[in-house]
């Protein structure tokens, strides 16, 4: 179950962090994806509940793009094996066409969980939800300049008004009878955190844009965790990857994953929410 | 050029139809994606301006469906040049991720035009817009049941109440500034189509949801065409291809694909709009 995995990968590393295995070509030193992800992977194994692959940047170098995201899922899955692989695919049909999206990412990718876009209704949700032990993330706030045009419009439901992020957290509560959906919300939103996660009850979150995005983390944890302090999943992608270009960039990335580790249990031990509790 | 080129395939072909190449195993008496869509690309080009192969079947197929793909891509732009080959692939990404899926589509799988989906805000279109040669169609307002649920919001700007769909439509006009925007809209919505048509010009609208999923063909041509009687693009998948499961699956698609052009093309010379004017 994904809930029950996710705690669990949580709890023996004792971290909320995740890293976005996303490879930009140049910036790094080999040139090899896998071999580059491989490093990644060894060196902040421990430190993670998740790795979270964005397929584009694996689609963008085509063939070879897709087999070292291939070897890389395999490769976590001997050498990390508890971690959880979120495929960030931010898919997103209808009808058959998204039934056909599920089973690429859960059944030919094998991915734990995808983050899905939901503008299509749940129809666009429940195809993946119906793969009742993965986990469905779906898009709420996203942590991009812009992103507001359309999530804080101001929407009228049943005479109620409210930002149309906060009706899609809604709805996605309303949608999880298989108790597998979760949300993506921006870690520079802390108010929208907070009123995500006032909605959402234990569901997780997985929190974009700390590091390179700007996110600042304190406000973010308090705002995302649950009463026990989890439940939160912080992503972050290029401050951990490419910490160094240089030789010692492995160093450099467990340095940055370990510190942003202890950062967040730091804030959770200040609010009595350690991990031994 | 995008519109261009559409103009001109619309034209040649005397047609504003477009095939889906949306393969489902079960349904394909070979079982051969490739050699299934070369019968169909053959059977039908004459009848047709654009492909539209959906990446979720391919991708759903893993390695051997995505070669499908690559092999389709190049059997129509050897044997229907000239056919408008548009990327469903629904993609919306932001930042860097987004940029990559730009590239990925646009580069590597070459598509004249793709599907996007705008919940991220204008960042999620840009990247792919800024090929200024390709053509970037947004989801407006979808054909599957549900899709009210967000698409149909009342939503409020500037003081002015509106349907979400429509404030989508409004800012997809805003951004046009390459002129290579387009939109969605299903088949069944003729009131919706009939708005859109009103806010956006002469921009291209795809309209999917005929034939299968029941969309009823003259509303929706007369509600989407722009004032010269051009500029939809009506999509059929699943009632074309497989029109027929037997060994006459070919004969039977083109039957159906020059059937559905020739009732259009019957509508638009009621409207006095046929091809010679």
């Amino acid at each position: 179950m994904f809930l029950d995995n996710l705690d669990s990968a949580s709890k023996v590393n004792r971290s909320l962090v995740c890293v976005g295995l996303d490879p930009i070509i140049s910036l790094i030193p080999s040139g090899d994806v896998f071999q580059f992800n491989k490093c990644i992977i060894d060196a902040t194994k421990d430190h993670v509940c998740a790795y979270k692959p964005n397929l584009a940047f694996y689609e963008a170098l085509g063939k070879p793009g897709l087999e070292a995201l291939k070897n890389t899922i395999e490769y976590i899955r001997e050498f990390a094996s508890g971690v959880l692989i979120i495929g960030d695919a931010k898919r997103g049909d209808i009808e058959h066409s998204n039934v056909a999206y599920a089973r690429a990412m859960f059944v030919r990718w094998g991915f734990d969980a995808v983050t899905v876009n939901a503008y299509a209704g749940m129809e666009s949700v429940r195809p993946f939800s119906d793969y009742e032990d993965r986990g469905v993330i779906v898009l709420c706030r996203t942590s991009n300049p812009g992103s507001d045009v359309f999530q804080e419009l101001n929407v009228q439901h049943d005479k109620i008004s409210m930002p149309l992020y906060e009706f899609v957290a809604r709805q996605t509560v309303q949608w999880n009878t298989n108790g597998n959906l979760a949300l993506v919300v921006g870690a520079n939103y802390h108010h929208q955190l907070a009123n995500v996660r006032a909605i959402c009850g234990d569901m997780p979150i997985l929190i974009p844009g700390i590091g390179s995005q700007g996110g600042e983390l304190r406000g973010a944890v308090q705002s995302g965790i649950n009463k026990n302090g989890r439940r939160i999943i912080i992503n972050s992608s290029r401050s951990i990857l490419y910490a160094s270009q240089g030789s010692d960039f492995a160093y450099k990335a467990e340095e940055t994953a370990k510190g942003l580790k202890d950062s967040i249990n730091l804030i959770l031990q200040e609010a009595g929410l350690d991990w031994d509790k």
